[in-house]
């Protein structure tokens, strides 16, 4: 399969390095690691054993690369808006596209400029974080949730996944795939929000009883806001502390955004807390906690200048 | 009037002098700045007109000082264990005891151990920062609003007032002391927790749509609250948009939780906030908000040594 990874940060790297290991024709667009990927290849320190690739394909302009069977875009949220001139060249008859991005949206804003049926969505629980240029660092997990958005045929579904599986990744197609992007939220949002915004690491959150009560009330917001959006499934009542308890294993560990605000980036707030805040509202429920911490992120991310728009 | 200062942070220093200075017999429990005090007195620079007291009488310990006719407290609220041991050798049986500490419950916890027929009240609204010891800077504002907390005749709340008018104070009596309190928590809750939680001045905050509008459903969740509690004049509706629209003429102003943050000091989140959200509790009315900036609070609060008891 030919392959374009878009937004080639820590997630974009990591995924496309997999692919292109497991015998995929990959190519990445690249800004930052250009030079570095074109001179030495990618290094890819993982749980699961490094590994180097000494010839990788990087391209600086999309029309370099030109059309593919499958766009893996991996680009921050905040910089959606560069869809157009990012992707479109990458897009012929047969193109398919698979959003890894975090949040809500991302689909539609795909399926609005490239038509719903060539729309994939991938939830990832992937911990990994760029090193020096050419090098990605896999700390932890993942696992990728993967659906159609909406009319996307079930065997090109399961032709991508089974080239994540041919990679070593657990990649599990779902049928509801709104359904695991809102199950992700369930983590994401008090998660990403409250560590990006105290500066604080999982660990002191989940070991501190008002914080640990904190994070169960925004659980228990976003809940209630998922199972009125039509899920195949509610999310079940006892998630929060299941999530609550998986989180305890997780050790000193720090969200994507928690990074994003240490390194100066912006921070996703649109994806990752106003659309579901949207989703809510439009059904009537009320998340004042997690409009707040939006609020108060908002605030922080003034300060942030947003100049490195890759996913990770 | 013989009155003792406890707590002798900016606000009890500040105060202080200025009833010293209207000629009142004040003596001052002192820690940091005794030997700065002892040694060259007390110098005050205000927004009134800098001046200089040279002969203060500066003392330890509560037995050096004894019973009094006036304490005035000003300690930090989380101190209030201390109550017993700082104030106890400085009541007679004349003696009366004026709060003017932050947020609520400092009357009853005093009226508890001293009885309530000589508890008085001071919502104080003043800026005032320590400087080196000896010296203390007021930097705006000062009123007092001033009411017995229970069986204190009105003659001596009277009295009292009576000294700090001398002082050039413009000290208020009030017939309903709670009600001055709910409406300087209205103020408090959000900008002290805002601009603790987020370092960030009182602009800051009013010129950011998102923030300004965070301020305003705090304060709606507070007057909500505070309209429970039998006040005897309820708070009027648009009270909320009169302190935002009050905000916006203090310019670059640092609320006092955000300095004791800064300079490492515990925050006074029991008396501004928890007392206030079980308060509200207790009358059924849910305050999400105040209730998250709480846990918010308590969590960066951790990080505090809490060495420093004066109030400011």
């Amino acid at each position: 399969m030919r392959i374009a990874v878009v937004g080639a940060g820590a997630l974009g790297l990591y995924y496309g390095a997999v692919l292109q290991r497991a015998g995929e024709d990959v190519q990445f667009l690249l800004r930052r690691d250009y030079d570095a990927v074109m001179e030495t290849g990618l290094t890819v320190h993982s749980i699961n054993g490094d590994f180097h690739l000494a010839n990788v394909r990087g391209a600086r302009r999309p029309e370099e690369i030109g059309p593919v069977d499958l766009v893996i875009v991996g680009l921050k949220t905040f910089a959606n808006d560069r869809f157009p001139g990012l992707i479109a060249p990458l897009v012929g008859e047969e193109t398919h596209i698979l959003t890894l991005q975090n949040g809500l949206g991302n689909e539609e804003a795909l399926a609005g400029l490239f038509g719903p049926d060539r729309i994939l969505g991938g939830v990832a629980f992937l911990c990994a974080n760029r090193g020096e240029p050419g090098t990605v660092y896999h700390l932890g997990a993942g696992r990728i949730e993967l659906g159609a958005f909406a009319g996307a045929s079930s065997d090109r579904v399961a032709d991508v996944a089974a080239a994540f599986t041919r990679g070593g990744i657990d990649c599990r197609v779902v049928a509801d795939l709104r359904a695991a992007r809102w199950r992700k939220l369930v983590w994401n949002i008090p998660y990403n929000g409250l560590c990006a915004l105290l500066d604080q690491t999982v660990d002191r959150l989940q070991s501190f009883p008002p914080s640990r009560e904190l994070v169960r009330l925004i659980m228990g917001e976003v809940i209630a806001a998922a199972n009125t959006q039509g899920l195949n499934t509610p999310i079940e009542a006892d998630f929060a502390e299941q999530m609550l308890v998986f989180t305890d294993d997780m050790g000193v560990y720090r969200p994507s955004m928690q990074i994003d605000r240490r390194e100066g980036r912006r921070l996703e707030i649109d994806a990752i807390f106003s659309r579901p805040l949207s989703a809510g509202s439009a059904q009537g429920v009320n998340m004042p906690r997690v409009d707040m911490l939006r609020a108060l992120l908002a605030i922080v991310d003034q300060d942030t200048t947003g100049v490195d728009v890759t996913a990770d």
